[in-house]
């Protein structure tokens, strides 16, 4: 390929609307245009570096045994229906009519699919386990698309579906499919991803896990034990708060507290700590209205996919009427009104003393002590677990709080789907038997993006070979230079014909826009031919990463950069067997 | 790849609502599952198949300079605003609101999404020509989906875009791309696609071409001439008809025809030559209501795609009502009401003496001449070609018409898309210019069923060689006779160690069973280790097509069976070579 011919325009300027490095390389370097808010057309480079992803996951997918099928990305409504997902998940699911006035969905993950596709073959015990997986278009309703190609509306997604008769196979295969994502990150050039414990969201199931990459401008919270190495997502964490060494129990006592309406102003006016202090967050649940009152230790913030999780129902931030008997900035625990549901975090569990909201304006109470004033109540887990504090596992604590970007995931998803589908088969024992579903799922360009983040400098995005667009990047500073051009004509055909992937800036440019352009599209190796070099008989090497920069005699070019080609994939392999 | 864990279900009966062969072998065989009208599935055999056939098209597009892109599936309606066809095109393209109730449609071509991704690189003549193309799904709401995936509703597309500066270039090109095409189909083992001048449709432009697999299922009828070799579409073929020696001319006589509604009836009643009558058509445009009335002669039918071409408007059969001023059955040129357009076919020019209808019930003219009676009316071509008819451009009376499966097309767009869409270059000579475009298709689940037509017996597919999901199928006639087992296992083993695609049928089955089922999976080589010739240290080497049959010493079985792989693989080659 050569770069005067390569479609799409590379530019200087970082976009005003990218906040993310990745975003703003995948626009500055002709890799992507928006077509659409979260919807992208991909140029020739994004899309090899796209294939090269998929050619990784086929081969680790296929060494799972796990077959290539498709399913399709328009599926009728019916078939969700089945599963009841038509109607459990929310506007992210884009429903619509045919012609024939038939509802249908684009498909945002293909669960009911797999089902509908295996529920034949899957009649008799003899035929499990099994898996098939796809690399598909799917798309997703997202109200917020950001990030480049982090949180898109459409996108290309391997997702593969197990099928098994007991939970000790299901869990045999998830493991050996967890390593295998291990292996997938590892070869595309993400040995730094980690595999975090996560809460199973719309997809459902038990035990799930997502594949992390850390970075600061990832949209997720995950949670690292510096000393135990337990790892997990915000919302699959469970908080755990030592109250020792607080206050004694004191007398309940209604104090004036004017205007003082968060938990801080309390506390400030009163003098006493915020850790002392039980807040009060307020909830409706979106099909009923009725509110939810949340109370935690004053320095902790409501999780709420925990609480989501708790209610088995969605809610939002509760909007106080006058009927409600709530009273915004002054709600507390002691008679509270009877029209609302309590409920109390862990984090308020062995704490003797407190202060809270007295239900009228201007009102606090000191002195609260739950069980004398309350009684017994249940503490459950609803809060976010905080940086610095206790590990769930080992229980010192080396809590970290970490951002970042979800690269893949994979769900133990038992009969969620297989008993709502009515998909059985008969056992050994000729009994009828409901099988188990495992589902894992890779995001293919968010994966191109996350390597972007992975490996880049100011100048642009450094391609790991495995999944770089081109291999090799030929520079001809003077194509007006006979021999110069003749050189370089001759490096870029004998590359090639090793089966080598060069892209070739044939253009009549600057240096500078020349080098400018390179560090854009990312070719991990550079063979730079100038005449000056080439009259003392020299070609330039070099990697993209500036780790390698030497000249070499001209003769030896192409052994040179061969074999810093295979050193590159030497070093990328290397890690993907030490993890073996 | 072992039978024993293929995924998918086989079976003897054709289903009953599988009209074609491809249809009922893709179900039968466990290719395919329907998911909804149109809308289908693939099994691993499938997704193999059309695998291979994405990587033919991708050598043969690459070879051409194109670049592989990808387009959304999803896109704004804003941009099909931009072409004019969010308007145009008819209820095929599907539209939707997005959740913040923004149009969108599901993409059935890409012509605008090209353009949008082209538009920032077309800015100078340097530039061009320069092509781009996508393998990718889409969708296209067809009301009435059938014949299993030769018309779906959502399938996989390769469509190529090319960009040119002067129609000498874009024919240039065109002509590479045709020649392309027949590579292609050729190296997938479809030597016998032929291109025919085609009308362009929806997409626009005025010269195009489809390739056509001549099958008597096909739903596309085409004209061929048995003396020049000239071919098109039905609609694209020009009607040539001969009248000479047709009667002399006559008195216009109104007669009475009690209950002739049809031109045979009232041919038969006056004892008329058919040839000799005008037939009246009615019809009304979509738009407006408006009538339009066709008269041809009495034994050729209307081409509702010339009417439409020469209207510039879509139409349906008329609903004749008292205040049209027409008589159904009795409608003819003399006389007519001024409410209706009236189009008189070239079928008629020439002929002196016509029977007609007399626009009062029950009453017909004889002796109508069109010149003397109506004045200078102007024929044009509305009618469709006839099998024995004149070939328009040899002039001989030797077309035959064929059914046919599109299984590809090409067209010259012109400015269609770049003019409506304001993309513009900046010329050599300054000036600002709108490039001219070339758009070419290749539907890849219909060229697998257009394979699965072509080649096939009673029992199943007989995949060419480079399309084949797998090249070999080895089967063990006992897997309970140890040395059987072992010997059938090192062959699976040794195959596939030299990187050939092979299944293995390892099953406890009935030869019968293992037969059929080798029979629908279509492998084209197929050996046969059984423990009687084995004995004799022989194992049988056959093709799916029976073609060959033999009997190998069991040392030799591997070589053989790569020598007649290499044979099948260089038979199709041949066929490529050839044409070149």
């Amino acid at each position: 390929m050569k770069v005067s011919k390569l479609v799409g325009v590379r530019f200087k300027e970082r976009p005003a609307d990218c906040v993310i490095d990745s975003h703003a390389f995948s626009v500055r370097g002709g890799y992507v245009k928006q077509v659409s808010n979260g919807i992208f057309s991909l140029y020739a480079p994004m899309k090899k570096v796209t294939q090269n992803i998929e050619r990784i996951i086929r081969e680790e997918m296929d060494a799972l045994d796990s077959q290539e099928v498709m399913f399709p990305v328009v599926l009728p409504g019916s078939l969700w229906e089945e599963s009841g997902r038509y109607q459990s998940v929310g506007d992210e699911l884009l429903r619509f009519k045919d012609r024939n006035g038939t509802p249908m969905v684009l498909g945002m993950t293909h669960e009911e699919a797999a089902v509908h596709l295996a529920r034949d073959f899957g009649r008799t015990y003899q035929n499990y386990p099994f898996s098939i997986y796809q690399i598909q278009t799917k798309y997703r309703d997202e109200a917020r698309p950001r990030a480049g190609l982090i949180r898109v509306r459409e996108f290309t997604m391997k997702d593969a579906y197990s099928f098994h008769t007991s939970q000790e196979d299901l869990e045999q295969y998830y493991d050996r499919m967890a390593n295998s994502y291990y292996r997938i990150f590892e070869r595309m050039g993400l040995p730094d991803v980690i595999a975090v414990k996560s809460d199973s969201g719309m997809i459902g199931g038990s035990v799930s896990h997502e594949y992390m990459l850390l970075a600061d401008c990832g949209e997720d919270s995950i949670v690292l034990c510096d000393d135990c190495g337990f790892s997990a997502n915000m919302e699959a964490a469970d908080t755990i708060v030592d109250n020792s060494g607080c206050a004694p129990m004191g007398e309940l006592t209604k104090v004036h507290t004017p205007g003082c309406k968060t938990i801080d102003e309390v506390c400030h006016f009163l003098g006493t700590k915020v850790e002392e202090s039980c807040k009060a967050v307020m909830y409706q649940i979106n099909a009923t209205d009725e509110y939810v009152v949340v109370f935690t230790r004053g320095d902790y913030e409501v999780n709420e996919t925990k609480l989501t999780n708790l209610l088995g129902e969605k809610v939002h931030p509760a909007e106080v009427t006058e009927e409600s008997g709530l009273v915004a900035g002054f709600c507390g625990p002691y008679q509270i009104t009877d029209k609302c549901r309590v409920i109390f975090d862990k984090s308020l569990e062995g704490i003797e003393n407190l202060v809270c909201g007295g239900n009228e304006t201007d009102y606090h109470y000191t002195g609260l002590n739950i069980k004398r004033d309350l009684g017994d109540v249940e503490f459950v887990d609803v809060s976010k677990i905080q940086d610095g504090g206790i590990c769930p596992v080992c229980g010192k604590k080396r809590i970290r709080i970490s951002r970042g970007i979800e690269a893949g995931n994979i769900f133990q998803l038992g009969t969620k789907y297989t008993d709502s589908m009515k998909m059985t088969y008969t056992a050994e024992d000729g009994t009828e038997k409901t099988p188990i579903m495992g589902c894992y799922g890779i995001g293919v360009g968010r994966a191109a993006a996350c390597i972007m983040e992975a490996h880049h400098d100011d100048y642009g995005p450094i391609w790991p070979i495995t999944v770089a667009p081109w291999k090799v990047e030929v520079c001809c500073m003077r194509v007006d230079d006979e021999e110069c051009k003749a050189a370089t004509d001759k490096i870029y055909e004998e590359l090639q014909n090793m089966g080598i992937e060069v892209i070739y800036d044939d253009r009549d440019v600057r240096a500078g826009a020349m080098f400018a352009d390179a560090d854009l599209i990312g070719a991990p190796v550079r063979v730079t031919v100038g005449p000056k070099a080439l009259k003392n008989g020299e070609i330039e090497l070099c990697t993209r990463d500036k780790s390698v920069n030497v000249k070499v005699p001209k003769d030896e070019i192409i052994a040179e950069t061969k074999k810093l080609i295979d050193q590159l994939y030497a070093d990328i392999n290397a890690k993907v067997r030490d993890r073996k």
